[in-house]
């Protein structure tokens, strides 16, 4: 099967925004085993969407549209795919009761134009969207797919993997992957270590640079899922042998969820005292779905230069006034006449029967303080807890 | 003059990396007053690549190729331009003489393979890169300009800035924008009270739909920026008389700042205690460049169902703890037998003078809390404010 992408809007031909869901449908079919042969953007002008989509169902089994189902005149994604395809679109019933309770609901007021956002053509049917008011189109008619889908991202990944991905699953060949993620080691050390895996071909082995860590992904391209896997189980074992310690978590797992999962097993709770970065920590934390068992509550005091007994005195103040097990602290000093800038971030713990510890501070340049030490303050909370 | 990109290269279709360079040159070519019409990524696959430069040569005056220009058979760019225009590519002696002395340079070796990227047609000349080793190519034939350039950003944008834009400043109008930015407004009904504005050619009026509220972006073209501006400034003053007290920023203003720049003004300090919103506001305002100036601390309190009462003692508290001017708090409600759920969050606010107020709740998708409270909470700070 052979797909390709048509983004459409007028504010990403301006530069205006960034366009982010051909990477991520590029991601998703990837997986799928379906090959991307185009991607096109086009603003939201419809003798050109017109003429771009009529190139697209000529040659691709399957077209996926992102953008352009607004209520208002410049979107024309609707318009263009039913004058394609010689059809009329009507205003159906029942997606426009939906989208009366949909306003309703959030005591907004619902205009007429909005109204067309509850239209379909005969040879479409429905996607549901959960988070906006535009639902999808999805129209199969003379052999192609044409899938019309919202442009924010939030709107479209959901849309994405709940309604569209279910049906596209059960065709193509299918490729499994694992991604193995680490903490505080180089990217060009973790490629060393894995020398022997990364010249495969099924599975190959690809080494990232991401904001987390390092990733390592394993992926591997079979007719079902379980024999693929099974391609990638023993190379994975060979990596984390390869690899050690350095290894905090796979897939989907990110170091909050890791690190409060640390704490939850423990039956330790946690109080956070926050100089150096700003509330980032806490944000990152009260995301955890389990948040309110082990997170007692959160001090952010101004990012002023402190010395390392003060981010000692602030792990133990945050842990005296939420009663909590455990005190995390963060804070910076200025390092001195380095060029270009950077900043020394200090990690202070203290447990419940041990004295506060700062740790070796480590040295960032200064616009990445705040999510580096972020991710700094959870591998080292994971690492005291792995000790005790 | 009209303009179209095609980016080059399979990592680009397999979600391997995010495309950047159509947002770098989407905005370069805007300033410059050239439309762009098209974007096209397409993989290393020459009759691909040869399709869509044919095409793109046919509807466009001037055709941007990013990717493909390196020395491995995978590269195709060059050849294929070549094709399209019916010559063929021949080493050029001073091109390859630099290469060599930039290899030479680098204590490197050079392979027989990095010669093709000093290769040459006769209606090209080659394009400076100082930033690698493929120099890039200016075509110019039969009234069609097709500019190749490297695909890494950072080779991209020095030869962009360098060798391509100063030719491309010569020619063309100028664009200027203006974005005005709305909170608590739906999309519909600002086009609705926009609409005697939103049919002009020339500046247009769009609406867009963003995290942070509605953007309205007003566009001029001109032959210089000072008229551009003259032809934004009475439509400008015609739309905020339409929208009203909607409007709260413009252009690159985020409300954060333009909430801070108010407290500021004040002269008054702010203590934030969050429950609903988990440190997202914080984090916030802790991004302001002053925010020491204002915000004395924060507390990050467990999400857990909170009476109005409650969010008005957490104000107290917070501003009493932190000896600020004002306490700001945030705290939800679930709304009872809703069916998608919905939360009501509450903000309250006191003043140095005033008891807590506890301000109307807006209702609110569970995933959407974090950060649409975030922006409700500094909202009714600057309406709170406004009101003294």
């Amino acid at each position: 099967m052979q797909a390709e992408i048509v983004c459409v809007g007028s504010e990403l031909l301006l530069g205006d925004i960034a366009d982010s869901n051909t990477q991520y449908l590029a991601r998703r079919l990837s997986v799928l085993g379906i090959d991307l042969h185009y991607s096109t953007t086009v603003g939201d002008n419809q003798p050109r969407l017109m003429d771009t989509l009529r190139r697209a169902i000529g040659r691709s089994d399957l077209v996926l549209t992102t953008g352009g189902l607004g209520p208002t005149d410049d979107d024309v994604t609707r318009e263009s795919i039913a004058e394609v395809f010689g059809e009329v679109p009507v205003v159906d019933p029942q997606l426009a009761a939906q989208l009366r309770s949909f306003f309703a609901l959030r005591r907004l007021e619902m205009t007429e134009n909005n109204l067309k956002q509850a239209s379909l053509i005969p040879s479409a049917r429905s996607l549901r969207n959960v988070r906006g008011t535009a639902p999808g189109w999805w129209v199969q008619k003379e052999g192609r797919i044409v899938v019309a889908m919202p442009g924010p991202p939030g709107e479209l990944h959901n849309m994405w993997e709940t309604e569209v991905e279910p049906i596209l699953e059960r065709t193509g060949s299918l490729i499994a992957s694992r991604t193995l993620k680490m903490f505080n080691i180089s990217e060009s050390r973790v490629d060393e270590l894995l020398k022997p895996l990364t010249s495969g071909r099924n599975p190959t082995v690809a080494v990232y640079a991401k904001q987390d860590g390092i990733h390592v992904r394993i992926t591997a391209k079979s007719t079902d899922r379980e024999s693929a896997r099974a391609t990638i189980r023993p190379v994975e074992e060979q990596a984390r042998s390869l690899l050690g310690d350095s290894v905090w978590g796979a897939d989907d797992e990110v170091q909050e969820q890791v690190t409060a999962a640390a704490l939850i097993a423990a039956g330790l709770t946690l109080a956070v005292a926050e100089s150096s970065t700003g509330g980032q920590l806490t944000s990152m934390l009260t995301r955890v779905k389990d948040a309110p068992r082990f997170l007692r509550g959160a001090l952010v005091v101004p990012d002023i230069p402190r010395t390392a007994p003060d981010i000692a005195r602030l792990a133990r103040d945050a842990a005296k006034q939420f009663d909590a097990d455990i005190g995390l602290a963060t804070g910076a000093t200025a390092t001195p006449d380095s060029d270009p800038p950077m900043v020394d971030v200090h990690i202070a713990i203290v447990g419940p029967s041990s004295p506060a510890e700062v740790l070796a501070a480590h040295r960032s340049r200064p616009f990445r303080v705040r999510l580096l030490s972020s991710y700094y303050a959870l591998h080292e909370l994971r690492r005291f807890l792995a000790r005790r």
